[in-house]
């Protein structure tokens, strides 16, 4: 092929992908800098429908695009150039696997003359993500022969990439210089209106009889309990509140489920259980005959505990993503269909069999969650010394209606969990917990601000936030507004909680791990606003103040001794008031 | 299995890997922290044989390993725990497989009943590098009748490991809790003395017949040229030096041969040929008849430009890692052989043959390397503004002899290629030229400076030093020496080279993405001393200081368009000079 040539079929593959994401919904491309990415890069530079989303750190971009992903609830596109940015994308890309957000891995490689020869630059990037993603394509360098097969492929690749289980999609794409595509036939090629290669959204369902018979079953069960564990689909809420009603089964409701906090909110919806299953009365008298569950298993380990100690309870797992989130091995029945169909189909048909008035089982949950919600808010609120518990119990007071709550994994999902009890001004709390690694959280949270979340706030341990410090380039690149409230404890809080504290002699060196960090000059790299807040007033103040735009730190200091004492002086004041309110002798039914 | 036999044999399990980890050379684990790789982390950190360099970002912590493991010259094993911890070492995975280093991933796992099926920090880590390693195993759960297996396993990896050519290789190692094992066990079994398992080093050879044959077909040539590219054998400059004597081939030693500095260079070993063979005259003039390559393909792009120019040049390849480092697929000759035995047997095989005085040949490329390297030296350092040629320049007479320089890719290597020129007092040059990314390069020199390289100087871009900025964490944790010259262009330097600097519209915000970073709160983050450098004294000054200990970043500002300048200015002078030489009219015979 002559050079004009080769230029001329390079411009017409590259406007072919612009123009296939464009058309197939794909608004958003993070794109990091290189040379081997640069025909595409300038493609979609200059498409109209198309933004560039600048990051110098594929590893955060990733986490970045998954954000933004998540926010815009569409796929969205990651760009790189070939070599080992490649090789950075796999924490996000694992990430988008396991929480099935849709992602495009737009892989630039050098052809296949130079691969797996020595050629700079050049690494295996065929298959690179395992069996993460959903599809992986190692496409041929542009020809004109291949340009519908082309045009199928994009279309086909956001296709899968939004069906359930969403996830992500590999695209590897090499290229062979010359790379700077024709300008003026690129502009002409982008300003042509494309019908794209649409893949219907399709979803699984069951049989009429299948959910008669279901319903029939479940309407002779008075101890059930409904359990939403983080990442349901969106909007379930709602319709999940509608089938409890019916059932009179209280809904466990994770604070990453989207069903914890809303106007469907009401006294249904269970947020304290991780408090009051830690009793042990409680959990061994309260013995339920169906357990009905949505997402993945909840963030509680005290649910898991109790799961694993009824092992005989009907457990009925709904996932409409097809996937296997039952980690216990214990539930005997799959219902393999999409969420909201079900949650529908089965209201519908136990409606004949509502129930009248509260059952007392339905009682002592409801009885419960009063009891140690009220010891939460009493004994955390009045403690005026800053706390990991303090914190969560009062952003659920701080917190304007319509705010995204990120939050850190290790602790700070877990204390969100304990803390943050629900609420009907809307909230949404979001984390990262397909994998839940402490890597890339800033940049999932600015994704997040970035598609349109806001207010947005994060709440992040130390480690997180210096894992993923290179996330706050692009707060700095594109001016988003996000607040980070950041629980310094000087490492890694969680492991105080576990068997290996024991382990005095070499506990701060492989699990505390000290780091002694001031978190000032980093807030000053990033040119966010810094605030080290000593109280409560401080914290408050600082927090509203952020709202106004721009990029904050919060710092709060934590001792990781001092938050196990906190932590483990609770349970026992809610067992006490469970005691009070004559829960645990009552043996529902 | 009760929990006391369960810790009895969690406890054997991780002394047997501790122990044939430490009887089998290893020294150094470097690990992360984390929750399930507990059993290990304890049982490493109570060996005696062991050192745990602890890191808490597990991107930088693979390529501290990396640096570590170079230094050292053995195999140095990375510790962490499951999840995306495994997912952000792919990358210094990657780049171990291509630059050849030993490394032992040990990535801590959910036991089977706890993989692919919603548990928490739970991803798919088997094969998860895919074809990088050049072993990967998923061993059981910890189980006695495995042990023997187990500690031949270990043994066996570090064969691998070490083995040319050497690389990563994977042991993926579920665990089940509890996690902690017995601590007077533990102890009792790293105190005994272990027999390794040990693999013998062994090394490729041909029959003496073949070596005879080559010796004398070479001893037919007069134009022939023996190129030193990257990442050569270590200690390969001498015998490669005796073997240019005999053939009277000039060496063209790249900066990361190895051959380039130390007291076996004399005029034989070329370092100015990247600007001489940008002269059209000398490149198509002079054609060689063989071409001896060693190491990688070199830096320099010229030097792959003028061998395609000639493509019916007898190109052999030498490669004693066996892997197949060409490129140009222009080679018809491979020979996967030890280097250090072939370079002694064919200079013996040649010794008879020997050649007196230097032919026409060589005083070409003598000339023009002196008459390059006269221009480099009186043109650019004669220019007292800060710029990037200066800086290499200066740095070939102001680093103390027994430095080791590690430069980052993009354009330090590449001007440290033009610029630093060789010399005979001990200068060892690394870069991470595997797969010549930009991330993971603190990091790697942090590990060279842990592993006993000092003075240990990096020259690296502001993008290099933001990619890896987490890398400056290690010096934090193990006070560990180095001084790093940032060299601050805002933005991606290259870029201004390359054909896509002609696309001005979107050059600045997909290529050049300036920042604007100031780097001094980078410097106080991580408790370095900053140098902002805006004349050379004050470079000088700050670099010599630097010597006595500490984390130094020495800032040094230039312009990105004005560097572009400052190289095409130097290239006429140097073909001028060439002209002026004579060198350009006298072929060579």
């Amino acid at each position: 092929m002559d050079s004009t040539a080769h230029v001329t079929t390079l411009t017409r593959w590259v406007a072919t992908i612009a123009q296939g994401l464009a058309a197939g919904g794909v608004r958003d491309v993070v794109v990091c800098p290189g040379s081997r990415s640069t025909p595409l890069a300038l493609a979609v530079a200059r498409s109209p429908h198309l933004r560039v989303w600048m990051h110098i750190d594929e590893r955060s971009a990733g986490f970045f695009a998954l954000g933004l992903a998540r926010a815009r609830s569409a796929p969205v596109a990651v760009l790189c150039t070939s070599g080992t940015a490649v090789a950075n994308l796999l924490p996000a890309v694992v990430e988008a696997n396991l929480a099935r957000v849709p992602l495009l891995l737009l892989t630039a490689d050098r052809p296949h003359e130079l691969r797996d020869n020595g050629a700079p630059q050049t690494i295996d990037q065929v298959g690179i993500f395992g069996r993460n993603p959903r599809w992986s394509v190692d496409l041929p360098t542009p020809q004109d022969e291949a340009l519908p097969y082309l045009r199928a492929t994009i279309g086909r690749a956001i296709g899968v990439a939004r069906s359930a289980p969403a996830g992500p999609v590999h695209l590897n794409l090499p290229f062979r210089e010359p790379l700077v595509p024709d300008r003026a036939l690129l502009a002409n090629l982008l300003a042509e209106p494309v019908a794209p290669v649409s893949v219907m959204p399709s979803r699984r369902m069951v049989s009429a009889t299948e959910i008669a018979t279901l319903a029939t079953s479940l309407a002779e069960y008075r101890r059930g309990l409904i359990i939403a564990g983080p990442d349901c689909p969106p909007d379930l809420g709602p319709l999940l509140v509608r089938l409890a009603h019916r059932l009179r089964f209280p809904i466990l409701a994770d604070p990453l489920s989207g069903v914890r906090y809303g106007s469907h909110t009401d006294e249904l919806v269970l947020g304290a259980y991780d408090a009051f299953l830690r009793d042990e009365h409680f959990a061994a008298t309260y013995v339920p005959e169906v357990v009905l569950r949505f997402g993945a298993m909840p963030t509680s380990k005290p649910v898991l505990l109790y799961l694993q100690r009824h092992p005989q309870v009907r457990q009925i797992v709904i996932d409409g993503g097809a996937g296997w989130r039952e980690p216990t091995s214990l539930a005997n029945e799959h219902v393999p269909v999409d969420e909201h169909w079900f949650c529908l189909a089965l209201a519908d048909a136990l409606a004949s069999s509502q129930r009248e008035g509260p059952t007392l089982w339905l009682r002592a949950w409801l009885t419960a969650e009063q009891a140690a919600r009220s010891v939460i808010q009493d004994h955390v609120l009045s403690q005026t010394a800053i706390s990991e518990p303090g914190l969560f119990a009062r952003l659920g007071e701080w917190l304007p209606a319509g705010t995204t709550l990120f939050v850190g994994n290790s602790m700070p999902v877990r204390d969100c969990d304990s803390f943050l009890g629900p609420r009907t001004a809307p909230l949404t709390i979001l984390g990262n917990r397909g994998a839940n690694g402490i890597d890339g959280l800033v940049s999932t949270g600015l994704g997040l601000a970035a598609g349109g979340a806001a207010p947005l706030v994060m709440a992040l341990g130390d480690l997180s936030l210096l894992h993923d410090s290179n996330g706050l380039l692009a707060a700095r690149f594109h001016n988003i507004n996000a607040t980070i409230i950041l629980i310094n404890n000087d490492g890694g809080g969680i492991f105080s909680f576990l068997p290996q504290a024991s382990e005095t002699d070499q506990f701060e060196l492989l699990f505390g791990t000290p780091h002694g960090i001031d978190f000032a000059p980093l807030a000053a790299l990033h040119n966010a606003q810094y605030t080290l807040a000593t109280d409560w007033s401080v914290v408050h103040t600082a927090l509203t103040a952020s709202f106004a735009g721009g990029l904050h730190l919060i710092e709060i200091r934590t001792r990781r001794d001092q938050n196990v004492i906190d932590h483990r002086r609770i349970w026992p004041l809610v067992s006490a008031a469970l005691s009070r309110a004559g829960v645990v002798e009552r043996i529902g039914a």
